[in-house]
């Protein structure tokens, strides 16, 4: 569909909207009120309309939030042809950010909430970009007064997703539909193609579908945003996304350790291992920007990045990600570690006085390095692969437990461009998930299937090769762990049963294929392990 | 001191109680009104006292909830002199319990928490033993109306600290003392001698350190059982005990798994292994019942261990570590793989299906079975003093977060005697923090410096093997990731911060020793790593 655009004092503009079917009617009907921006108004050709006593509501969407993840969207929702209203607490941001980076562009600004919903055309569209916690339940107070039923307030931060949870019910209950979104990208995704992982009030989407799906990132012409689920599914996804970034940055950390400490490469040999491996199947945004980092120096021509102080933090959703495992019961140890090995980094001081008082073997290798560097990348690779499915257990698992109806297809895709982890490796995971919506697990997928055993055995030696040298591989290792835990038919936690039965007489449930009268399959079944202790547990006993 | 007490209907009787110095003049007091039961009055030699109008407070001690360990603790209470006034929800079992297991012992019984409460000797003592959570508070609120000021409730169930803390305020507020006391041990440690961590209102101490310290479980002749600190510093202890026991119990499985599969080692043959580390480094309470339960043969003669279902529950104290450790950012690594491990023991029948679609390598081994036998015993050794070194960082940092003062020496005492993770074991860690009060690291006393020193060499070799032979080893593998990461003066965390910084403009500082005009030590660092981006990104700026 063709829109002709009038702007005062600029030559008039064609330009193409896009139109899916669901969103025409919505659209049709605000067609009637299209606006550029403040000082200019865009009408349908040919259509008169009576100058307003007050400025219409010229915008179709608004921000609240100018960091730069805000101010960065809005300049991308603007791009694909959308009028944006921004607005910030410190209302100065406002007027800077028009000033400069917005400057020409479809995007107005307002210095009082009330300011900005009237600049908002019905239903509104408000995100907010600030920070998670006690700011979004504020801005959302100070918003509703200004609100009509049906109006759409989004929360793109990194919210924690029981809030989402609350905060849909509760303005649901007052006609407000409410959308938390995952946003992930950095500044960078942000401005050019994020990931959107939306969820929440499905009433909202057909009225932010076009414009989330318009500036997210596309991947082979699909864009990697669609709708996740109900409630806090967006922000949940999200927050496993997270984690799954750290477990990502967490075995590329072990991988230039081993290479730097175990194999002994110096700078640009790292880097270029690593702009290798960025031509095969951990093809990825962070395998790239790690090349690019190791290939950086600093003046005196020596890579700056072993100048950084190798202490980082983890308060964020990481961590949620690890205690939402625990609380769910999914193991889901890769990401677990990763949160540990960054709170182990922390405690730098301490190390160092560690490093004088505990000693270890020194590496020594002396055989084909770049037959190891292949096992190197497999053990990646493979390690990458457990990850993935344990956050897919996790997805699984939470839609179980808190109701939600999930589409994992969509979630791999969303995280195919835009997102931090984007990769190569995300499009066999849509795959796999298109192929059968109900896989069970990830590594019952054929392909990730073959991947995993063919890189298994390059993956036991580095585990193998990191523990006789010395050099830490928490996250190699656990995914190693899991995944012979996992294909274990009988683990011996049977031991354990019979320990938790001797000292506390927790009961145990015999093996099927053992079952017998005296120990019948699916009973609580309590042994006298020693033949003492009071009438309670004084005998073999059935629960 | 002794004491000669009239019994209605039986032989007069002398009996010693035990009277630390400091209990002197409570209990000279209190022995005006000594009752060794409802139907019998036990006096002073020589003391001529009224008959009361109601019958007077006649026990110095009350337990309300009388499943296994109630019952237990108050036999244990009773057999050291002590008058025990038992009541429970369900009042039949109060009789069930004085017809059969009380019978002839100074336990008396309450049909009512009003005559509870008009038994018990002033300031009340009152033990709740029952289900953490809402159980508590309601009993709490029922005892309330019939306390006095300086009345002493004493929660021995395993509930959450944070309730502890909560209670704590709660109840000081109202003028009575609340206890939150870890109990652990079991049915056999409840009856014959627990560990007991007792915390909260310290004026509470005095008047209940006698009981406590009579019944708690000895060690080399000292009680396991001291005051632990603030609040809900002795729940908290208790946590993290659990948790430790999870990771006690995780490594002696491992150790089976090993003995089992990799060295192909049969029941007796597994249980001989036990029986002979039993005598070794491992001494303990959880090696001796593993050693037990692998020589239990069922009716057919084999081990009934193997029997039994490998399906472990984790919903309790041990995943409260692992989220502890996680919200104070402590790598508290080892617990939480224990955790982990039980949640992927509980999907049996996934992994059932998963063990019919993955392969791995089959173990063989062919060398010197012994001598792997006794680097599998450094193995468990060497992850076990990782472990404990994990879990008093822990307690450490809780400590200071949550401005408790500990008594780290006496923490290791408790948990020698009585409790499930006793062991010859904890006797070195008394010593190290006897030693050293303000030992920074277990690792860092001379003793654990040298036994992990002396168990590396067997510990790679094991977290080697298992790698090769595909056991799973999670918990031996991240306690020597953890040991190689903490003893790295330099970890890879440092790439870490770069990503972060390039694609997230999160920032950076620089190592001391690489500090420059154009990077100052402590300032956060953020570097334009490709030159693209926008202004808030467009150089290299210190914030």
């Amino acid at each position: 569909m063709e829109v002709r655009i009038e702007s005062h004092g600029r030559k008039a503009v064609w330009f193409s909207v896009p139109l899916p079917i669901c969103q025409f009617s919505f659209l049709s009907a605000q067609l009637l009120t299209w606006n550029l921006a403040t000082d200019c108004s865009a009408r349908l050709a040919g259509i008169n309309v009576g100058a307003p006593a007050r400025p219409l509501p010229s915008a179709d969407f608004g921000l609240i939030g100018l960091a730069v993840m805000g101010q960065n969207l809005i300049l991308n929702v603007a791009d694909h042809g959308f009028t944006v209203c921004a607005y910030n607490r410190t209302t100065s941001k406002v007027d800077r950010f028009l000033e400069n980076e917005a400057k020409g562009k479809s995007i107005v600004g307002a210095h009082s909430i009330e300011e900005f919903c009237a600049k908002l055309k019905r239903p509104r569209r408000i995100m907010l970009l600030v920070m998670a916690g006690k700011p979004v339940d504020q801005f959302i107070e100070s918003l509703l007064p200004h609100l009509e039923e049906g109006d759409i307030i989004i929360d793109g931060g990194n919210s924690h997703f029981p809030d989402s949870n609350r905060r849909t019910k509760y303005l649901q209950e007052k006609g407000i539909r409410f959308v938390g979104s995952g946003v992930s990208g950095g500044e960078e995704g942000a401005r050019y193609g994020p990931s959107l992982m939306p969820g929440g009030n499905e009433e909202a989407w057909p009225y932010i579908k076009d414009i989330f799906q318009s500036i997210a990132a596309k991947s082979d012409g699909e864009a990697c945003c669609d709708w996740v689920g109900d409630e806090g599914a967006g922000h949940f996804v999200k927050m496993v996304h997270n984690g799954i970034e750290y477990g990502d940055m967490q075995l590329i950390c072990e991988a230039y350790d081993i290479l730097k400490r175990g194999l002994g490469l110096k700078g640009k040999e790292i880097a270029d291992v690593f702009a290798q491996w960025n031509k095969g199947v951990l093809d990825s945004f962070l395998i790239e920007i790690t090349r690019d980092i190791l290939y950086y120096n600093d003046e005196d021509g020596t890579p700056l990045v072993e100048k950084i102080l190798d202490k980082a933090g983890q308060k964020g959703t990481g961590k949620w990600t690890a205690v939402n495992a625990l609380d769910l019961g999914m193991p889901v140890t890769l990401i677990g570690e990763a949160v540990f090995s960054r709170c182990l980094s922390a405690i730098k001081d301490e190390r160092i006085r560690a490093s004088g008082l505990l000693s270890g073997p020194t590496p020594e290798f002396d055989g084909d390095k770049q037959a190891f560097i292949d096992d190197l990348e497999q053990a990646l690779y493979a390690s990458k692969i457990i990850s993935y499915a344990q956050g897919f257990m996790l997805i699984q698992e939470a839609a179980r437990e808190y109701g939600w109806k999930l589409n994992k297809p969509s979630i791999a895709l969303m995280w195919r461009g835009g997102c931090i982890i984007r990769s190569v490796f995300l499009k066999d995971i849509t795959n796999a998930y298109r192929n059968n919506p109900d896989l069970e697990n990830l590594l019952f997928d054929d392909f990730f299937n073959k991947a995993i055993h063919n890189a298994q055995k390059g993956w036991r030696n580095v585990v193998s090769k990191g523990a006789l040298w010395g050099i830490p591989t928490p996250a190699f290792s656990t995914a190693l762990s899991f995944f012979d835990g996992y294909r274990t038919r009988d683990l011996p936690a049977n031991l354990l049963q019979a320990q938790r039965d001797y000292f506390g007489a927790h009961t145990f449930r015999i093996k099927p294929e053992h079952a017998s009268e005296t120990y019948p399959e699916g009973k609580d079944i309590h042994v006298n392990w020693t033949g003492r202790g009071g009438n309670v547990s004084a005998s073999t006993y059935i629960v």
